[in-house]
């Protein structure tokens, strides 16, 4: 950690007393971790700034850009949390955090790592249940089911608990849609005794993250766009293994190699087929899941990924 | 510039391939210096991250003292400038755009560097004038003077602008404080014909940065104080000679040594001393000026200092 910093400070023309002198302002009471992590990020705000000899006109319009998101954030919208995804932050942090929380099998830690569109209180529902309430007429209802497994013995888990949200067409999660139902496009199921899971859902579809704000200006000065592909939510949990926190793409999505947000994996891409002989869904997606126990401490692959929007 | 990007990646157990992944999304159309700031602030927010294992928690923390600070910042405060300023970053990109500025003798770039308390329509006053109305009764009143001379020459400039401004006994620039009135200690002087200027102010007193918002919870999280050493705001033009933008620090004052927006520089610090038979001030302060001549590229040192609080 910190390997840098005193190489990089002797190749500058600036004060090389500078950044160790607001480092160690930090007084003797700060907790050991608040004292690390802003140390770190002194040192780095610093480098940024020497490496590319940022001018206060620069930074000034930086702080606007902080204090614009702030002032366009409310309950329903994060805008300072947009501007750190299109820079990849949550993504890294995402990452960074399965990875300590596989390591440590910690509960705790993984369920922080929900996003804003996550609720708690979704509602359970039966096996084949829709979760799709005034489905819009440009909808694609799916039915999707598969079977989750030990990732070690390979048998089915009976008793599985899996939360599922999605956007709907218009790209909007039901709290920040005033014209869709309660829990609309979100629920909880549970598998049966041969682990099998199904319900009825929409095929996602591509949407922008908010582009009136600070990170879609962002996007606009940076010359990209603002979709992501489009994707469903997963969670997947089971006393003894490890939770799974995912979001699955559908393959023939378009911005699967360019999701503003950055949260593509290529193992998250599923394959939605046109279903034969059933008159609620068009689409069918078969997709299994295999838990890793928590005693296997090995078992990193089947934490799969993580976004929140 | 970016000289230990690969280094650091090739030390980390995260996706090497991501922080490129994410450099590389910005398009043909931004502009170059858009893309050269971005790419350094990615890779320096992604360094920062994977160094302290940042996790999804600690960043959510982060992203909500962001969006704080947006909340609470209005037309006459800017708490996203306040966090950076606790963070040592406003005097670096001070020290930073000065000394460019310097090397480029360009006036508009450092005219840029005057802070929130500002104003460009200080109104000119005569030589000897008070810029003290309203005086507080813990005022100490000062007769400040001194001789503007060219650097090189020792001559004296006449016709030198001063532009002079300074916060009140209660901590608040006139602007903050609906009880003083406009202008209050604030003023544009001339030197005369040789080389003098003259006025009335207060001696200044230490006073703590806003500390009901974000910067002021960073300050306490960190175990440090809010407040900043007494100071005077100084600019200095002449025409043929590099401008001055800077702060004087009163000797006498707390806080020299661990101000909390880190402006003090050795050479700034000067010393009020009592007036005798002057019944209009109780302190006098002489500090003289040198300017360096436009055509002199060694003589950074005038540039003196800047801050904005």
């Amino acid at each position: 950690m910190a390997t840098n910093g005193a190489q990089q400070s002797a190749q500058h023309r600036f004060d090389p007393k500078f950044t160790q002198m607001v480092i160690d302002a930090t007084g003797p009471k700060a907790s050991p971790r608040m004292r690390e992590v802003t140390s770190c990020l002194i040192k780095h705000l610093h480098d940024f700034a020497r490496e590319i000899e940022l001018t206060v006109d620069e930074w000034s319009e930086g702080v606007a850009l902080i204090n614009w998101a702030g002032q366009m954030s409310t309950d329903r919208r994060n805008e300072g949390q947009l501007v750190c995804d299109v820079l990849g932050l949550e993504s890294l942090v995402d990452e960074i955090t399965y990875k300590k929380a596989a390591e440590a099998a910690d509960f705790a830690t993984q369920s922080a790592i929900l996003g804003p569109f996550f609720r708690h209180d979704h509602p359970f529902r039966n096996k084949g249940d829709t979760i799709t309430f005034d489905t819009p007429e440009d909808a694609q209802v799916t039915y999707m089911h598969g079977v989750v497994r030990d990732a070690k013995t390979k048998k089915p888990l009976a008793g599985a608990t899996l939360d599922v949200w999605q956007a709907s067409t218009n790209g909007l999660y039901e709290q920040q849609d005033e014209k869709q139902v309660d829990h609309n496009l979100r629920g909880k199921f549970k598998t049966d005794e041969n682990g099998e899971y199904a319900w009825y859902c929409i095929r996602p579809t591509p949407y922008p993250i908010p582009f009136d704000g600070p990170a879609g200006k962002l996007l606009q000065l940076l010359d990209r766009h603002p979709y992501r592909p489009a994707h469903i939510h997963l969670i997947v949990m089971q006393e003894g293994f490890k939770p799974i926190t995912t979001q699955i793409f559908d393959k023939d999505s378009k911005y699967l190699d360019d999701d503003s947000v950055f949260a593509v994996k290529d193992s998250l891409v599923v394959e939605f087929v046109p279903r034969k002989d059933d008159p609620k869904a068009q689409f069918e997606l078969k997709y299994d899941i295999e838990m890793a126990p928590n005693d296997d401490d090995k078992a990193e692959g089947t934490v799969l990924s993580s976004s929140s929007c």
